[in-house]
């Protein structure tokens, strides 16, 4: 395994002192391990998400002005806990409320919920929003029902500036909730990652073979198809999404990403 | 290998209407392999730049209002024609003239220098402004002195505002060179690249070792060593930069990107 890190146990906090380090607007919150925007959110409503680490920058490069507020760091693939979730709903609530972005994914499910509960029990007004937009596979190896995956960019992107121009809780959350439902994504994978701890490839796939409908932790996807050309593999994850969503007549915001190995 | 594209052969033909389709604000003259910004530039100097394709986003990615005003790509590693970057020269002079930025590699060289003498003829004034960052080697597989990497980006993004603010050609090149001249940039290596048309990775580097002082096309480095932490290679990359140049006292700009293979 090569990677550019220190070890696989201090890789989390190497990686929040090198945010901190970096990036003078945000602030962190080592103990709790939550990125934090110092952008102004008096009087307005707070964006937090957060789920495990390995997939960056979602969420804590998507912290500032405008987007999240708050994101809660997890161990690599693993969800962020409840109390950590609610410090940083606690940290960022000034009275307007706090909408949580999660990623349908067990773990994210269980424990932003919980925090939620929590934080309604301190008096901090909190809705949530699940992403759900992964046509690839109906359940995963830790899912039930589809994968959250790009379109919670599109949502923090959009949902955080109705915040930041003063919109309210509850409309916020009907902004989020229809960028959620109307998303879809799809995926494909040439090879597999590597968590640091585990040190092997989560899974072997043959020089000529690629796996459409990856999973966001390596688990398994569709099916596994010979290596196709760009413009046959344009057209499958096309057809995939075009076929689960009708967009016919209506404007698209078209996200190519990659889930890039970190190094 | 695995790789997203078409075929080698019309990778670069690709890659370049997938830029005109995604970003309204460039033009793209497909004949002479051009990406251009839209952005006014009456009256003030422009600049071009260009290269090897396969290290994008240099230079195609940089162009736009306050950066570049085009970009000429050359095919795989290998450098535009002195006719390609006579045509950006011609496209973009509004009678203010037109700043060269160029890496040092010894195709490129040549190329810029030929055109610039071809542009002269026609009456356009260029000075040209040469990046020799990289204190890794003091001459390399292909180049003569120092090759150009990363501090490119810099000089394009400082000398793209002082144009867009209206500098002269003079100023522009005075400002650029002193960025040129106080840079330093330095590499390492886990992997190979491999170049598509070659199909095999340019250089064998063992699981247990990575290379210091990295080629941009895969031409040896420093040396050879057994993996390092990320502490101790920042240690080692930041140490062979400031034993180059004394930047004690001096406010520095720390960039820190990569080479990663497009897929």
């Amino acid at each position: 395994m090569k990677k550019l890190i220190n070890s696989p146990q201090t890789l989390l906090a190497d990686a929040l002192r090198g945010v901190a380090a970096a990036h003078g607007q945000l602030s962190v919150d080592f103990e709790n391990r939550i990125v934090l925007s110092t952008a102004p959110r008096e009087g307005r409503v707070a964006l937090v998400s957060g789920g495990g680490s390995g997939h960056e920058p979602l969420h804590s490069g998507f912290v500032g002005a405008g987007m999240l507020d708050a994101a809660c760091t997890g161990e690599i693939f693993t969800s962020p806990t409840p109390d950590q979730i609610l410090a940083a709903a606690t940290r960022v609530n000034t009275g307007a409320g706090v909408l949580f972005v999660v990623k349908n994914y067990t773990g994210d499910l269980l424990n932003f919920e919980m925090a939620a509960e929590l934080a309604r029990e301190q008096g901090i007004e909190v809705a949530s929003v699940v992403v759900a937009d992964d046509v690839a596979v109906e359940d995963s190896t830790w899912t039930a029902g589809r994968r959250g995956v790009g379109t919670t960019l599109i949502l923090e992107k959009v949902a955080g500036a109705a915040a930041a121009r003063g919109w309210s809780l509850e409309k916020v959350q009907v902004l989020a909730k229809g960028i959620a439902d109307a998303g879809r994504s799809m995926g494909a994978a040439l090879t597999s990652c590597t968590v640091p701890a585990v040190g092997r490839p989560s899974f072997d796939l043959p020089e000529d073979e690629m796996e459409l409908g990856v999973g966001i932790h390596g688990e398994p996807g569709r099916k596994r198809v010979p290596l196709m050309s760009a413009a046959e593999l344009s057209h499958a994850l096309v057809e995939s999404i075009t076929t689960d969503y009708d967009f016919s007549g209506k404007p698209v915001i078209a996200l190519l990403t990659g889930l890039e190995e970190p190094r």
